[in-house]
């Protein structure tokens, strides 16, 4: 079932490789079938110059396998609760890509320097809290995608189609597989050009002297308001 | 129309990724059309991976497309303003590459620590004033190049073919479409190398001990002077 | 004999190639024979790119050559001395791979700051004492081993498979020659997460807010543990 | 003449761009005919992807092109100057190499932190002095030559294949144009080696911690000494 969204999963999983995102087997990419409600996700721990199409598991959003002769990616349960609390989005990626758990590691929010953030990102990239030992013990997966649900409240998630978890990395969503790949792509680009960025200033004085805020709001508006110009069409 | 323009600005655009200079789809080379006066650049937010030569757009110097099925790149009016103010020059480059765009988010010029840099910018690379707000909501775009064109008063953009915008990142211009690509690259090459210099010696006495003048004066001569021994021929 | 291993070790080593982890011909890998208690080791000082697998040597636990056109790596009584003291090992790697060579360098054990981190190693990746004078003449590479073993005292080597030898370079092994490899490349992606980590916070304070231990051992457990649930079967 | 010269020499110039240490024409290699003490070396300003061996040009210790279509290097008086000051060596390269050239902008010798780099170097990597004002305007790339046979006074090139010109950027050398090659191969890796060192430590901190003379010594002479036993034969 679902073959050709698992060729698009195949084939987005595979990106994050061409894309320098990936280290041994981190990093896994699912998209969600509308009709079905289903979500197609990676196999975990298969080597990616390994994987095919048919090796992605087809999950319900109960988290139980629907097919597939794989065990699917043990960050499952995080993809299960990230589609049930943002019904907009399609896809979503995890990886460890190196600048943005950086700045995961060093528990902090990105803050926006400049319009390559501004044109992705309505804002900074969000920090979650760190999960309890209780939340660790009891459902470490499903409660990270909690600790995720709970930093959007009262936002709209495709206006920041990513989150850092302190101490873990990355994940970001769009409105399918690949665009939750070209998130991450841009969320580790906007990680290293802000490190950088603090590198040649000193980090307080970056922040003091950011992005003024109309010109990111520009830049945002001009990609993804309701008068956007940027692209085709 | 200029079909053999389209291809080179074609290849100008594609070597852009070649050289790792484009994150998705960031960035755009335009070359200018010395009989007609038009430009070609690249078509708005297309995947470099499926660019044709034929998707290039043909503009006049109001900024009208003259040719093309596609939406010339949002930037175009900045590409405007920089062919009418600098009649010399024949490409025009604008990228996010990353270590250029940190040093406009940190809102500082590039100093000259060397002859790399001698080289190819006779002084510092420039950073532009911000825009105000009302610029920004009038033409942000044409706006953008007022201020480049503003930093250039009085001086040659071919003796320093590249600036950078804060908060955004660098535009870099030449001859033709492919050297101005040349200057992006250099651009990002020396800024990298000015960075890791300021962090193997601390910023402040970096600039203390930068190059002394008469080797950088040297380099730029012997590469562009009326004696240049640089190059063949 | 031993063609199949000679192969095995073979690929592993180009595989460090192709990873990234090597610079000229530095760097080896070796991979042990349960049978008959011999290993297989590249040869010293031979490029990458004439490697053959038939180029490899075999060597007993005596550190002689048992068969092999070649002289092993200079380094051989290293593995040697790993393969004595570590009987559950079937593979050792060692490079100057760049980032874990730096923490080398700088004398520093690698605190584990996240999750990619936790997933490989239990605890920090440790850190040798320097040998003494008289070591270094008596026998260099024998007693290298020598001062790793020692590091490595009443813990199992499998749960840290790795360690840095200061002024060195890091030495890593696993159950075969592959993982091994495995091991290197995850070292060396932790290495660089965690210099970015401290840019991004300062070393005082991201030491002072390190992982929570009981994410760390979630994340270990979950992957090495008895109840593993990460990967196939 | 000298067919089989400008082939290696052509192979070697190329190598510096899969090593990546080039950026656009940016950097030359020469090798020495033992013969006829003339020299081979890449053509001024030529495209990597143009290059031909036939383009190599070749000239004798006065510097005087002997046979060749194209315009030599400009640095050929500083090729001239090493040739005539250094017997023993038979190839020298010229990069802008990022590491190496911070270092060179930083205006600061490499100290020795780690093996990797006492396995290629016997010491410090050297800083020239800069050239004076008249130097300059006199022979600028003849003087460039006699400022670093100055810095290598009473010493053997060939146990420091390499310097730096401040502000400049890096020379090596070696027995033939690949051992250059080599040379500056290893230069760019331990240059970056060393900035990552000082990263993690603080660069008085690193210097104070350096590495054991007796440790350095044991691998240069392991790699190089009389009783070398790195390497085959």
């Amino acid at each position: 079932m679902l073959e050709d969204l698992k060729k698009k999963v195949y084939h987005a999983n595979m990106r994050l490789v061409d894309e320098g995102l990936v280290v041994l087997t981190w990093g896994n990419v699912s998209g969600r079938d509308p009709a079905t409600g289903f979500f197609v996700i990676k196999p975990s721990g298969v080597p990616y110059g390994l994987l095919k199409p048919r090796d992605m598991v087809v999950v319900n959003l109960e988290g139980h396998v629907v097919e597939g002769q794989c065990r699917p990616s043990s960050d499952t349960p995080t993809h299960v609760a990230l589609y049930r609390a943002f019904p907009a989005i399609g896809g979503v990626v995890h990886t460890h890509s190196i600048e943005a758990t950086a700045w995961a590691q060093a528990q902090r929010e990105i803050p926006c320097y400049g319009t390559t953030h501004a044109d992705q990102f309505h804002g900074s990239v969000p920090l979650t809290r760190y999960l309890t030992e209780t939340e660790v013990d009891e459902a470490y997966e499903a409660n990270t995608g909690k600790v995720i649900v709970e930093a959007f409240e009262g936002t709209n998630p495709l206006e920041r189609p990513g989150v850092l978890v302190p101490g873990h990395g990355p994940f970001t969503w769009g409105a399918d597989a690949m665009k939750a790949v070209d998130n991450a792509v841009a969320l580790e680009a906007m990680a290293r050009m802000a490190r950088l960025t603090e590198q040649l200033r000193g980090a307080t004085e970056a922040v003091k002297k950011a992005l003024p805020a109309y010109v990111g709001e520009k830049h945002y508006q001009r990609k993804h308001g309701p008068n956007a110009y940027y692209g085709q069409k």
